[in-house]
């Protein structure tokens, strides 16, 4: 037989999606489950876009231009002047979700064998994305004490090589909520304007920060323009993860040439989402502002949940709508599967994802979950009582 | 300053949309121009999807599962049984047009370094989606005077080399409309058996054959089923090149396995253009039948049209809606920029597509177009006369 390729097989399963099975066989029994595995928000999509979807009436579904819909670049131009930001069309290539654009970033901005840095744990797609480009994700690991902000440059200068190109800065954090400092941020990029590193964005939760911290875009940063390239999403900014629509952003004019020699090869962006997405930039600030006030409520409850449970501490998100939480047991993805395999409680019972999956560094998370704070508060609440009842009768 | 990759600089432009900037200046000057440069047809899309778009009314468009909507899963098998093709929902997963397809295949079955096999002239994009996963394409030179059809084996064999992993098979070809011989294609099929090469199997315009060559699917040959994986698209079969869906199939399970974990790492298709499309298998053969005729008198139409200039020859296309054309100068590319440049009359001109773009062997082509034929018999025949007149001032 013919084999396929050892990068292909070394490829991992999402670690979210991994106990899908056994949730689907606890339906079947009948239970009833709260899903805090995973990012798909229940926030209803802007009825700018479902309205602008029922207005497609041409005859063809032709293909769009490779660089995106003109009216969406556009659109966009103007989200990003209300960041601060002015970009002109050339220096967008819009992509099917944020996911291309990452995936494209590592095949532009790095060689095969080339390292690209990541603050641990991480969006574990980066892994897959990486891959594809050969190229190797390095681990700086943060600490759930520390709310899992950007560690002492100290120690990210330990992990630099010869063979470090750049690093990728989610901001704020899935899988951790965190918000960076920015003064830790802007020390970061003076380090990578020194070292010459390029720095993809991914600022996906930009629009749900609502902590302590105040979250400054890497877009602002004039003198790492050259350096920066944005890969962004619609998906969770206007909840609308299943219109697949993203964007590559960059000043840095090899790069957007680069991009568009791929978009060119992969045709176009799916006609019909990007026109219905093409007035975006009219949702008022009010419909972020009750959204984030929502996950202000969300985050609160799950927080005062937790602190219920004893032996769980946890770290403070202050944007995006993810936790990290650690729990009283040795091994978290044996807890996640007994919550789905063996517990209930009047037939209820909870969905985790197990955190060890999110990290690069080996044996880090082993006794953490990632909780998506994406149900509403009664949910909740009912989860953590799920949670606390789960843990007091397993024995791992 | 950083540098982005070499690998990335590497990367061509699309032939077919280098032209473009030409086109546009044209316009601007008032000339109409006649489109033969690209694959967008004309056909009006099947009004089961242009419905289905309308009857979204989930209020959040949430991400659908990573292998793809279940119920077009369901469809896509019995558009393959119709074939003689028997596939179940673990073959298949849904991908971002063909385009994501073909990227996929070659990163799993290659590894970077090693050789897959094209006949060349050749669908250009392939050369991006090989160097995205570090591929060499090696091409098996086809003639216009055998009507572009597959050649010896003898031929074929002097360009395996050690590193040669695989084949990719585009049939009917774009760009050259050819359909390959169903013993000549058993014959390369059992020396990819013989040799294990894998086998991509593109066959987009699979429901466009109307010539004297039947068409046969790779998908039909069971010795082969390990090796074959089908990289297919909706794009030109319904009409549908803004929906941006494609398919990746195949018996081989460790495949498969890798394809779905590249599926989940971008998590999935959009999901409105994926449910709109879930009925399409029902779209009636006399559909296809008109369309079929329809792209018969086109090609007659342009073969009568061509056989009018002097010193012009073409091969005959069996399928898809492609033609390649020998003209009588040194230089296609420069005629064809001349045709957007300088020439009109009466305010018209043609847009074609320089052929040495689609070839991987140097210097090949460099006097010959590729013709798509997507624009009516009127049109077409309006066309010809404008490549005559052109053709008679040209002094290139």
């Amino acid at each position: 037989m013919s084999k396929i390729a050892a990068r292909a097989k070394a490829l991992e399963f999402s670690p979210i999606r991994k106990l899908v099975p056994l949730a689907i066989a606890a339906k079947k029994r009948g239970i009833k489950i709260y899903h805090l595995n995973i990012g798909q928000p229940d926030i209803a999509s802007p009825k700018l876009f479902l309205d602008g979807v029922k207005k497609f009436s041409d005859k063809i579904v032709a293909y769009e231009k490779s660089d995106g819909n003109e009216d969406l670049k556009q659109s966009l131009i103007k989200y990003h002047r209300r960041l601060g930001v002015k970009f002109v069309s050339s220096d967008l290539v819009v992509t099917f979700g944020g996911s291309e654009a990452l995936a494209w970033a590592f095949f532009i901005l790095f060689a095969a064998g080339d390292e690209c840095l990541t603050l641990d744990p991480t969006y574990t797609n980066y892994l897959t994305f990486a891959a594809q480009g050969g190229v190797k994700l390095k681990p700086v690991l943060t600490k759930l004490a520390d709310n899992f902000q950007i560690p002492p440059l100290s120690v990210i200068k330990k992990a630099v090589t010869k063979k470090t190109k750049g690093i990728i800065i989610t901001n704020p954090s899935n899988p951790t909520g965190s918000v960076y400092d920015p003064k830790l941020l802007s020390a970061l990029v003076d380090f990578c304007v020194k070292k010459k590193l390029f720095i993809i964005a991914d600022e996906t939760y930009r629009e749900f920060v609502y902590g302590k911290t105040k979250f400054r875009s890497l877009l602002t940063f004039k003198k790492a323009e050259q350096l920066v390239v944005s890969a962004d999403s619609f998906s969770k900014r206007y909840s609308l993860c299943g219109a697949r629509l993203g964007l590559l952003a960059s000043k840095n004019k090899a790069v957007m040439e680069a991009a568009n020699k791929l978009a060119q090869s992969r045709l176009a962006v799916a006609t019909i989402d990007q026109m219905a997405a093409s007035k975006l930039h009219l949702v008022p600030q009010s419909y972020f502002k009750k959204i984030k006030s929502e996950y202000v409520g969300r985050r609160d409850e799950l927080m005062q949940g937790l602190s219920r449970i004893d032996g769980v501490t946890f770290s403070r998100p202050d944007g995006a709508f993810y936790l990290i939480a650690q729990l009283p047991v040795k091994n978290a993805e044996n807890f996640c599967k007994f919550m789905l395999n063996k517990f209930n409680h009047h037939q209820e019972t909870v969905m985790l994802a197990p955190a060890e999956g999110f990290y690069v560094t080996p044996g880090m998370g082993r006794n953490q979950v990632r909780i998506a704070y994406v149900l509403n508060r009664r949910d909740l609440k009912r989860a953590c009582e799920l949670i606390k009842l789960g843990l007091s009768t397993y024995s791992g």
